[in-house]
């Protein structure tokens, strides 16, 4: 039950909200909150005490600082793709970016100015339509926006040659708790002027500003591509051959491994051919691409100087490109089709990647007896995707003990979804005290009234 | 004249880091402190109460914390190559790095793990010895350190490439202010695990830890090369040139303009035989790199494909190569046979580089009349060396100037050597106020009794 002095706050809050924004971008009607108060994996649930849609940076100024008069929590919500809970609000504001989405043409040299919430495919168009490409892509392409793309720092499949969305950022606008606005968004490639404050709001989710525009380097594009399949002996012999790759062919844009038993499920469950007369331990399946030449030369006489001598089948046709990613891609609605399964996004030092590959289906089994890996990820960047198929929603056994074994040998708990409040209970034992202790003094400087995003990242 | 407080205090903070270090490692010699209280441009002068060389992590803490309790500055100084005076003491206590060399063999994935005291030079030994390459290179390598390097995000050569430092760093280990030892050098290339801490240490200029080891990334090496040096019309054809270069040819390595005022001072004054049967306006300096082949004829077909039809120079046998590269390396000793330079680093936006170009010797000439400005740098990445040749030492009428147009055309007065003490009025007309009082709150934060590197950065 709410007090008289909430309500009395909280109509105040609206009455000065609706003054800045007008009456339509702010709502409070029941059926408009469903929508923002739950992520789309149905799995985060909160309350929203309104809606807001600001359509300019100053609009955003205004939210924050009526938020902030009133104490009253503000989430920022982009495409609501996430999956860690991070922009679900609980008894707080949702600022949508949904109106945010002037986009600035792209300049001669590959930038290009974008709203926070223009969506990833958005970007991607416009990127394409000056003759570029933008170097981060994955799934929710449609739906995820730049702002909480940035705020996530996410990754995707090309991260190995691109980076993560903080090697994009060339430029932020962002609200900081006390309204105040920083910019830097003229697109300076080399700029050695204190803080990096930008890189510092990549990645902190929503708790220590609203973004409001980025600006974005854009990559050559690479229309020549080829894509090997590999069978190897084991996972060490994987990760050392991905890592021989990229030291010899700049043009590696993917190293993607697999191993039997999720080959077995995806060949069972798409009917798809086997890809080798026998099955092998361990598969990687590698892409390269260029801008004029065919790279598949360079990749066949890179992967002889490596010394592989194991099956392969290189292709550079579109079309028998996509048939061997199949093999890759498909696993995720194989492993759906097994039950659900129990998703975990980790990111091991390449360095003990295969070690804990080798090690993790048997942490698996003495924590949660019968339970069936699937690993699969990006060997490139150490990153592996743990599908663990049998215990029940709730039983965490098995996950925790996979999160231990990451920590132990030096992983992250979170390669690429963030921390969110999914994963807030493990953020101390990833970091340790004193990078806790160091990341909340800079949040309490930034937001010292707690206004931001409250509960994530530090629960 | 010292209080005798502050000898009480200064006597007492000796003996508790001689006590910590052993007698050896601190030193109040005035002859050896004379080494580290000037800058090697001999522009910056202070004094040191001490020079302690920590051969360990944990002597690194007992150093800070000594300071701390003491409440004495301390300045950590790594080769003592800056540019900016943020290395020199002020009545503080001289952090060394020297001793803080100790290296991790190279990973088979390509990464190591080197003190903070580890020399540039040696860690590219290290990358090739390992069969990779190191990203950055400039030429003072023989002295600057990594922990230098990482502190003012070192650039050089190939950013356009590989970024500057902050991209190089996939881990850090530092000390706080407080004593505590934030530590993430496992080497994970993806962690979406909260703020960006090293990110944030990088480029703060020892104002918010002392870097005591870092994990950098290694590169392909790219053994073959070709340089074209190509005459063009004004510096808006070099500009959109270059960004056509950078779209069609992945193996860009470096885009360098000068103009012809440079030139013919270069010629005269290295009596080399000029380039071209007819001088041009401005130059552009491209240079590519690949593994296994030639990158002559895709740097000529992308010459083709962007329409270029000027005079061009195109080489891959390398001592051709070096004597294209010695049009543009050759300006700085040309320019200081001229007189003592006024030399401003600076950065614009590739989008209004030409612009910057265009209008700078009318400023200059305005401010200054008489002066004679020569103009080169990394047009790749919008970084400016301008070089004054007239003023006095003391007369920076028209370095104020310069910078005053920088800031109208939205540019950095610092593209790579940092703010420091030198550049430190110039930090709030740069970056704007809710910059300045955030990185000023992150300060705070991080080092509330402002024990480390007073007076950089913030003046």
């Amino acid at each position: 039950m709410a007090s008289a002095r909430i309500v009395i706050v909280k109509s105040r809050l609206l009455a000065g909200l609706r003054a800045a924004l007008g009456d339509r971008h702010v709502t409070t009607d029941p059926e408009r909150l469903a929508s923002v108060e739950v992520d789309w994996t149905r799995r985060f649930r909160g309350r929203a005490l309104a809606l807001v849609r600001p359509g300019t940076t100053d609009e955003v100024v205004a939210t924050v600082r009526a938020c902030a008069d009133a104490r009253i929590p503000l989430v920022p919500q982009g495409g609501n793709t996430g999956l860690v809970g991070g922009g679900v609000p609980h008894e707080a504001v949702v600022l949508s970016t949904a109106r945010l989405t002037a986009v600035e043409p792209a300049t001669v040299d590959g930038q290009v100015t974008v709203g926070a919430g223009t969506t990833l495919a958005s970007v991607q168009e416009h990127a394409r339509m000056a003759g570029w490409a933008f170097g981060v892509d994955f799934a929710a392409r449609d739906s995820a926006t730049i702002g909480g793309m940035v705020a996530t720092n996410a990754g995707g499949v090309n991260v190995l040659r691109y980076g993560a969305m903080r090697q994009q950022v060339v430029g932020l606008e962002a609200v900081l708790a006390d309204g105040s606005v920083i910019s830097r968004t003229s697109g300076l490639l080399k700029d050695n002027t204190g803080y990096d404050l930008a890189g510092l709001l990549v990645g902190s989710e929503g708790t220590l500003g609203v973004v409001t525009r980025a600006r974005l380097r854009l990559v050559p594009p690479l229309p020549r591509r080829a894509v090997a399949l590999l069978a190897l002996t084991d996972a060490s012999a994987a990760v050392t051959l991905a890592a021989e790759l990229r030291r010899r062919l700049p043009s590696l844009l993917a190293a993607e491994l697999f191993t039997d038993a999720g080959l077995r499920l995806v060949l069972d469950h798409a009917r798809l051919a086997p890809p080798f007369a026998t099955h092998a331990p361990v598969y990687l399946l590698v892409e390269c691409g260029e801008t004029e030449q065919d790279p598949s030369d360079s990749l066949a006489a890179a992967l002889d100087a490596a010394g592989f001598d194991g099956d392969a089948l290189l292709e550079a046709d579109a079309d028998a490109r996509e048939r061997l990613w199949q093999y890759r891609e498909r696993h995720t609605e194989a492993i759906n089709a097994e039950g659900v399964p129990h998703k975990l996004d980790v990111t091991l030092p390449l360095d003990r990647l295969a070690a804990f590959l080798g090690r993790v289906e048997g942490v698996v089994d003495a924590a949660a007896p019968g339970t069936r890996t699937y690993l699969f990820g990006h060997v490139g960047d150490g990153n592996v995707h743990v599908n663990l198929v049998g215990p029940s929603s709730e039983d965490e056994a098995a996950d925790d003990a996979v999160l231990r074994l990451v920590l132990e040998l030096g992983g992250s708990i979170s390669a690429e979804h963030g921390i969110g409040r999914a994963k807030a209970r493990w953020l101390a034992a990833d970091r340790g005290r004193p990078d806790l202790a160091a990341m909340r003094a800079i949040k309490r400087a930034l937001d010292p009234d707690g206004i931001l995003n409250p509960g994530v990242l530090f629960g």
